[in-house]
């Protein structure tokens, strides 16, 4: 997928329980269409299958699990998520992490079934190692600036350059993405220059008054 | 909700990712409606809202986390069960075990949002701490009977008589149901003798050549 | 063990790695000897065989795991309780949440093994469901008074009461202990009239500049 | 530590709870003083301290939790570790198995601690992503062959050789360990050969009946 992306988790807000979710989703569609800037929206779990019939663009899960398909109530597998027709997942998010033999067995699942990946990091040795996994994409934010005021690209740039680096070095057919606190077009246009392919972002979206002009505002700036 | 209930547990099986998810939740309310026993599909988690809003009948869920709406990447609310349009959830399966604390974050969640809640339990002590938290019912099955071909009203009757006592004991507004190798109308009944309000299923209608002919003859010997 | 106990939760904590650790414990036992109260240390695990060899009092683990003795790399079984010389352990901390069933296995070895069982809960359902499994004791403490300067016999009295009141309705053959801010011998009085058999502390009497002189001091006012 | 390694994981085996857990610690050590050969015993958590203060050999643990000195009741630290005098310690263990971010934060924890690191691994991906952490060595063991007849070097040679390739292309100052089946001198000599540092064994050595005499055997053939 070309850059730059921009990557919307909707977590588990409140804000998008409900129709909310496919709203927003939606709007990432109309954003992504008029403007030719990725826009990909992560919808909470139980909506997926329908944010997916309803969307033509790619559409991430939030998660998905280490297990095949079989016996695993409640378990995502990567055969759900295509079932589904999701395009792609973040996998091991600071908020869902994840056991290391989880994320090969996961990412292998996601490979066999035509799964896009990307894993979360949260500094450089472990966007290293994450990458040694052979995922798409590496997505790195230091927990501590998730969900604040200050983007990553302002905070602590040094960690997406030195991500993008590390990331090169060990597996150059793997992507970087970077996130926390981003915001507006300024952060995402940061991102791009420090090396990254596009952003992963949340509450700046998510909880914005009016997702879809925080949405075509980054996007207008790339 | 009147007994008997027989709840179908699609699990992660690999026979009912994608469209297949949805027409087995369509047989369940098939033979709900011709029958008069109520039938819940609880659809993987992708499927959900999709399953929801085609069916008319109660759906469950497979699963709830134990945190409110927020920065929760992955996981899945009561509020994001309601939103979907679930009518109830299974909570704690032998195959996604919960920690104490959860258990009962999740169940007050649900019964803010009037989610329907089934803990399993996997012996007659943890049905009977299972029941002090109040919820709507409690499942039990020997996790060594789960998936297998001998029914735990044969295997294991008195497991499910005295979980009954034990539950009506601790709290007589909890339900009970069983579960673990139930595969055909006989051991619904059998269910039902021993005390159970229902059953809980999975592999022998998932993975039966004719769910729908499974599910009819289950509920016609009722 | 009569009442009133006084449960000293090392934890992690910096101060009592390495010999300091067996510093603090032989404090316990000495305060323990002199006043007649039991004061009851529990060491960090990598200490426990070594405290308990040098103790004549009881020694509490702080963990136990929810398997018998096998291929568990890594996991504390109350045979290796037993073994080591701990007559009795903490399970189920806010600290180290345990799944449901988990407590229920670990109970069941620690009854086998004759180790004593205190399991922690968070408030007044979980306390029901916890004395529902059988533990000698049920020690609740509020997680947001862990740790911080004011005494849950202060901050929320009734938490301890109706756990008392719970409790005993559930399983009168089951102690209760309260905690969280506990730091001097007013708190452990309020506990004892609030019907609590004891108290569990931990950075009160850890962090203190003189632990065994705090230990006295609470002891002495019994 | 020089080459070879043979490094003997009590597990949670209820053969060496109690004093029988030091006293093959000393046969280890015993064996080591003879031969030359680094045997190093991985005594149960309770043990650490208490086998610690009697050897002069180097002695692991079983396990370290990704959490620094503080409020984690139930939690080892690599502080713990230090204080309790190990020189080292398995992780991730496919019986204890750890999410990626906690694997980093312990490496580190361990590093500033001066505690030597061995991380497990299940493949060969996941041993070149671990590598990519920074340990001091991966051991590299198929969860279908531990506890086995048949030793990875028979069963799976591959796995261990391209571990080694992998490890070394991506850090070269990490050794590479295996195990899994290991229950003899030639399983080791195999281990040798195909360039890993040694092996990683439990319960051909623990569940033996002279343990002594096996691991005698083993060293001898070095």
């Amino acid at each position: 997928m070309p850059a730059p992306l921009i990557v919307v988790n909707f977590k588990a807000y409140g804000e998008v329980c409900g129709p909310r979710g496919l709203e927003l989703a939606l709007s990432c569609q109309a954003v992504s269409e008029d403007t030719g800037v990725h826009v990909i929206p992560c919808p909470q779990m139980v909506d997926l299958a329908r944010v997916c019939a309803r969307l033509s663009i790619p559409v991430w899960a939030q998660r998905v699990d280490g297990v095949g398909p079989g016996g695993h109530t409640g378990h995502t597998t990567a055969a759900a998520l295509a079932g589904a027709g999701a395009a792609g997942t973040l996998l091991n998010h600071s908020e869902c992490r994840m056991r290391a033999f989880d994320i090969d067995a996961a990412l292998s699942s996601c490979r066999a079934e035509g799964i896009t990946t990307c894993v979360c990091s949260n500094n450089v040795p472990v966007s290293r190692a994450m990458a040694a996994l052979g995922p798409d994409y590496v997505a790195v934010e230091p927990p501590e600036l998730i969900g604040g005021d200050i983007s990553v690209t302002t905070a602590d740039p040094s960690i997406v350059s030195e991500t993008v680096d590390a990331v090169r070095a060990t597996n150059p057919s793997v992507g970087v993405l970077c996130g926390a606190g981003v915001k507006d077009g300024k952060d995402v246009s940061a991102a791009l220059e420090l090396g990254a392919q596009g952003v992963l972002l949340a509450s700046g979206v998510v909880k914005a008054r009016d997702p879809a002009a925080v949405l075509r505002d980054m996007a207008s700036t790339l």
